[in-house]
């Protein structure tokens, strides 16, 4: 491993504190997976049976635990999430499957648990043998020392590059009774959209019926997760998991069956304001980031074709090292737009660096004023706007800046 | 501009001598388009009308000469070609329109030839006009000055970010005579497969009838510039324009009208090789590159799949770091291989670095000698090859690493 890099200018300046969420404990140890010195396995243990829903990366070369948490995911329940970092188990054969069933059966046995009841993630090294056993062995650990507080902790446990852990907390009501949503995530490179981003779970006491919960997932990461990219490359292990502990409802809390309920609302709005914080989070802590940078895209001819060109602009090497060089080289905008594939007229085409419109209708807009420009792209937050100027629709996608920390943090990865 | 890269280490030791072509000349100046003390003005004027031939961007934004050559090319014919460094006269509106017509009239009216027999192509920055006058003022220069063996001089003056200028010649029989096929091409960055790589410009004196000339052309570009890539960003101005003179035809060439005549046999092949002798060059050129990389994947489903896979692996900035570092991370591969959407089984999955077969049947080789693979790492030129199991398909592109120096080029260009 390389020195651990330093911690990301974008990083959050404070953490909010994690309320407790009734219904669930967690837990970390040093297992020894692959780092040493270090927490890299967590427990999330639930009182009882829990809600759980999921969205996976696309990758046609998924890693074990993202094929055994696909294969569980229909019967909705869980009773344990166990999550590792430092060794992907992924591109891991008929072995890495063995070893995810290990880890299923020996955390099953120690809760009483069913196997499949137990949720799986690993992050780290592809195509290297996870050793079951070290995970088993820290077991008795990690059942006993589970705590109602100890999200913090946990998110710390799956970090790999990341400079910072990735929290977020949301209280919001349901009916009259107030719940909470606390979600963690990790993730630094290896980031592109299609969900395949990131390890990222999110916990609440809310009664919601898995198949609620799963329509209500997969709605919200759209416009987070999958709006996200560092370097478009999408990772074998991306994982994001959903738990509804139900514990609200000795509360009060009506239990959500449906997705379209109306008393749940106020919920989804909280859950896509919670994923968008954490997916933002992920790309401020972008290997070797430097700038925030968000593209929105206007007057496209679909959202598909908004968020394709968005995403064009986004993942594109050189605009992502002008960004980097603080250069509003809007040519590489133009270029960006013209390989998406999507219609594009010229000469109807504006380009905006923040509120600066840098060109119009086809042309370098007379009023630009470069030295205004180039004084906007010193800011850490860099707002690219396009307006095609064809139809009525949008997309917004977020990214970071390419730079030379990128290249040195991933030259020299497994050295 | 930044001051100029040190020469590309894999630049050729030594360049080809580029006998005449009879048929045409070439002459160069230093038109002041925006760069000072170099030439930035090619001219290629042909003795009397060629054959033409032609393959660009498929970029929706278009730079105004990709829009004027594409308008004129159907009828065929050719009297001279003008090409600027400096201002790629993309992004430019009706301004730029306006720009490329008075060029063709001025080039037109000093050769007398119709403007629309003039081809024109333009490489540099975006989005600023282009002031025509620039270009004709260095007319009588141009048209004066032209010589039989100016070629290597016009290779030069159409350089931008190049570190070298790219040359290429062959000689091969038609029927009994020989002909000669020159070609130079520029391009280090925003290189792209999809005829959106740079600009190249091929001559020769065999007498191959137009239609013949753009069949052949579009099939020999599909294994050489559109299997590059440096950094997956499709320029909006990249153009391939073929010249046939047909002076060969005094010595006895027979002419080609068909290019399925089995006469042109050897002559196509001779164009495969110079073409993708080209796109190499391009590739060695490209922005920042130490490391010249072929991607082979075998066993695919389709010949697109093949394409797709092979490309996701040449533009993945994981695997092009890996690379950088000399990190025989064949994790990443698998990644690239997995995010490329086509069909691919974990447990059929072969991957070699050379070779060394890393990865067999969805598991670490256990043959696999990690000290031995480091080593392979360190050469200049890698292959990184795929062996998918499920069909016969095949592909091969071809890229460079991903280096700080890229970082540092296009962090850095406008400014």
């Amino acid at each position: 491993m390389a020195a651990p890099a330093p911690l990301s200018p974008l990083a959050p300046k404070k953490y909010p504190e994690l309320p407790a969420i009734p219904g669930v404990k967690f837990a970390t140890a040093a297992a020894g997976v692959r780092y040493s010195g270090r927490t890299d396995v967590m427990l999330a243990l639930f009182d009882g049976p829990a809600a759980v829903a999921g969205v996976f990366t696309r990758s046609k070369c998924p890693s074990a635990p993202v094929d055994w948490c696909r294969e569980h995911l229909s019967a909705g329940v869980a009773r344990a999430l166990v999550v590792n970092s430092g060794n992907a188990n992924a591109f891991t054969g008929a072995v890495g499957a063995r070893a995810v069933a290990d880890v299923g059966e020996a955390v099953g046995k120690a809760i009483g648990a069913a196997p499949g009841e137990v949720f799986m993630a690993s992050t780290g090294v592809i195509g290297e043998p996870l050793e079951a056993a070290r995970i088993a062995k820290a077991l008795d650990e990690l059942v006993v020392g589970v705590k109602r507080d100890g999200l913090m902790e946990a998110a710390r446990a799956i970090m790999t590059t990341d400079t910072f852990p990735k929290v977020a907390t949301a209280r919001v009501k349901i009916g009259e009774t107030e719940v909470v949503i606390n979600g963690i995530a990790k993730g630094a490179g290896m980031i592109a959209p299609d969900m395949a981003t990131m390890l990222s779970f999110v916990f609440t006491d809310a009664a919601i019926a898995a198949p609620a919960l799963q329509a209500m997932l997969s709605k919200s990461v759209r416009r987070s997760f999958n709006a996200i990219t560092v370097d478009s490359d999408t990772s074998t292990s991306d994982t994001l998991l959903m738990f509804a502990t139900g514990a609200a409802a000795g509360r009060g809390a009506p239990e959500i069956v449906d997705a379209g309920d109306p008393t749940a609302a106020d919920f989804k709005r909280a859950l896509d304001r919670l994923l968008l914080d954490l997916a933002h989070q992920v790309v401020r802590d972008g290997e070797g980031a430097r700038k925030f940078i968000e593209v929105r895209v206007e007057g496209a001819a679909s959202r598909k074709a908004a968020k394709r060109i968005a995403l064009s602009i986004a993942n594109s090497p050189l605009v992502k090292t002008a960004c980097a060089g603080e250069d509003a080289n809007w040519g590489r905008v133009v270029m960006a737009v013209g390989k998406a594939g999507e219609k594009a007229e010229r000469d109807k085409l504006d380009i905006y660096f923040g509120d600066i419109r840098v060109a119009h209708q086809g042309l370098r807009d007379p009023a630009y004023d470069e030295a205004e420009a180039s004084s906007y792209m010193k800011k850490s937050k860099i707002v690219i706007g396009v307006k095609l100027g064809i139809g009525t629709a949008r997309a917004k996608v977020w990214t970071c800046d390419l730079t030379k920390e990128y290249i040195a943090i991933n030259g020299d990865y497994r050295s």
